[in-house]
C-alpha cells in the first residue's frame, strides 16, 4: 500500500468494521476498495442499461470457477412484467423486483449435465446426492458475486433476493424449470434511485469469523462490540434500530419468520433433486 | 465501450468462449477484464505475503453480501504444517495445499447465531432446516469469491478446494469446529509458480447457460460445440483431451469418483446440521 491509499484504505476498513475495529492495513488498491464499498440496493431507477450489459454480466459470472468444470448452475433473466409481479409478491413484497431493469434468477442447475448422459446413454449416479446439490448452490452463488462485482464496477447496484425460497415451486413453474433445475436466489441490478444508495453495514468484528488454525467459539466480546454498532447503523437508515442478537432472534426465532422455507427440502425433492 | 478497450474486450470473450462464440459486447473496464481472465491455478512458490494480505482478503470476504445479516460464515487459516498434510491427504493428494502461503478453509457456521441465542435464553426454531445450512453455505460462497477477486486484483492466484468434502467428519476434527460448523470448501492464495499460471479455460456457450423468460432446455448443439473446444483446451495443456461430456460422465458417472461424498448428508447431520 503507498502512501497516497492509505487514507482511503483506512476509511473503508472503519466504514465497514466502525471506528475501534478496523483490520490490520494491508495491500490496497482500487479492486479492493470496490469490494468494500459494496452496499445491497433495494430502490432503482427504470433507466435502460448499456446494451451488452446482462451479457457482460453473465460472461463474468462464467469466468468464477466452478467445481470439476461440471457448470451446474444457469441463470434466467425476466423481464415479463407479469411474472415480475409474482415473483415480488413471493419474495414478500419487494418492489425493487418490478423496478429493476435487470432481473435475473440464479438456478442450480444439475440437468444439463443429466441431459448430457441420457444423450451418451448413461446414468450420472453421483447426482441424486445433496453433495451435487450443494455443489450446483455454490457453483450459482460463485457465478453470482461476480456478477455483482462486475455490476459495481459499472457503477450499477445490486441486491441479492434469497426470498425466491419462500416458494420454490411456484417459481420454477413460472420458470419452466425441468427437473434438476431450481432457484437458489434472485439478484436485481441497475442503478439505484437517488437517495436510495445506502450506507456501508457494518458487519462483526473480523476476529469473530477470521479463526487461526482452530476455530474459537468465545465471541460474546465480539458480539457485544458490534451489537451497539448495528443499532447506530440502522437508527441512522430509518430502521428500527435492533442490535445484531435483536435481528438474528427476530429473523431465526419464529416459525412464521421462516416464511415457507422449512418446506424448502420437500419441494427440493419433487423439484428432482433427491437430496440423498 | 471506447474504442481503445473494444479489442481487449473480444480477446477475453475469445479466451472464455472459443473463436466465434463470443457473447454480444458491452460495457468492458479493468474490473471485468480481472474478472474474465480467471485461471485456478495448482501450483504456488513458497514466498510469503505482505503483512495485512489475509486481514485485506477477509475484509473484503466479510463485505459481501450475507442473508438477513445472518453472517452465517467463518474461515480458519490453517498454517500448521501437519494439518496441511492431512488436509491435503484428504482432498486426493493436493500438494498446492502444503504448498501455498495462505490457506483458508470456509465454513458454514449456523454456531455463532445459536450461541448468540443462547446467550439470550431463547432458541432459534429456524436453524434446523436445510435452509440455514444452505444460507451459510451460499455466504460462505460469496464471501470466498470476493476474496478470490481481491487475491486476483493483487495478482495472486488461487483454487478453491472442494474436495475438503471427501471428509468433512475428519476436517471439522482437525480445526476444532464446534457443533452446527462444517467445512464448505477450502481456498488456496499464492503466486503462481512459473508456468504453472495456466490458460483462461472455455465455459460452455452463454446460450447454454442464460436463459430468456424461461428455461430452454435444448442445448445439445451448445453441448457438440463445446465439446471439441474443451478437449483442444485439455490437449494444449497436457491434459487427457477429454471432452465435456467424457469428463462429467468420468466425474459423476461413478460411485467411486465421488470419494465418499456419497456420506456427506450423514456427516452433515453428525456436524450439527439436522438438514430439516
Amino acid at each position: 500500500m503507498d502512501g497516497t491509499q492509505m487514507p482511503a484504505a483506512r476509511a473503508a476498513f472503519t466504514a465497514r468494521y466502525g471506528a475501534g475495529a478496523e483490520p490490520k492495513a494491508g495491500p490496497w488498491n482500487d479492486t479492493i476498495a470496490l469490494l468494500l464499498s459494496h452496499r445491497s440496493v433495494r430502490g432503482f431507477t427504470s433507466d435502460s442499461l448499456p446494451d451488452g450489459t446482462l451479457e457482460t454480466l453473465v460472461a463474468a459470472a462464467q469466468s468464477a470457477a466452478t467445481s470439476s468444470n461440471l457448470q451446474t448452475w444457469s441463470v434466467v433473466s425476466v423481464n415479463d412484467p407479469e411474472v415480475r409481479r409474482e415473483l415480488a409478491v413471493i419474495a414478500g413484497n419487494q418492489k425493487h423486483i418490478e423496478q429493476c431493469p435487470i432481473f435475473l434468477v440464479f438456478l442450480a442447475d444439475t440437468s444439463r449435465n443429466g441431459r448430457l448422459a441420457a444423450d451418451a446413454d448413461t446414468e450420472l449416479v453421483g447426482l441424486p446426492y445433496l453433495e451435487s446439490f450443494l455443489v450446483a448452490s455454490i457453483d450459482a452463488a460463485l457465478a453470482a458475486q461476480n456478477a455483482v462485482v462486475a455490476a459495481e464496477s459499472l457503477g450499477l447496484s445490486n441486491v441479492y433476493i434469497g426470498a425466491l425460497r419462500n416458494n420454490v415451486t411456484r417459481v420454477a413453474e413460472l420458470l419452466g424449470l425441468p427437473p434438476g433445475v431450481a432457484p437458489v436466489f434472485g439478484l436485481c441490478v441497475g442503478h439505484a434511485l437517488p437517495g436510495r444508495e445506502g450506507e456501508v453495514k457494518p458487519r462483526l468484528p473480523q476476529e469473530a469469523v477470521l479463526h487461526h488454525e482452530t476455530y474459537d467459539a468465545n465471541d460474546a466480546g465480539h458480539r457485544a462490540a458490534y451489537d451497539p454498532r448495528l443499532a447506530e447503523f440502522s437508527r441512522r437508515n430509518e430502521m428500527l434500530g435492533d442490535t445484531w442478537t435483536q435481528r438474528v432472534i427476530a429473523r431465526l426465532g419464529t416459525m412464521k419468520a421462516l416464511h415457507g422455507r422449512d418446506r424448502l427440502k420437500d419441494a427440493l425433492v419433487a423439484l428432482g433433486f433427491p437430496l440423498r
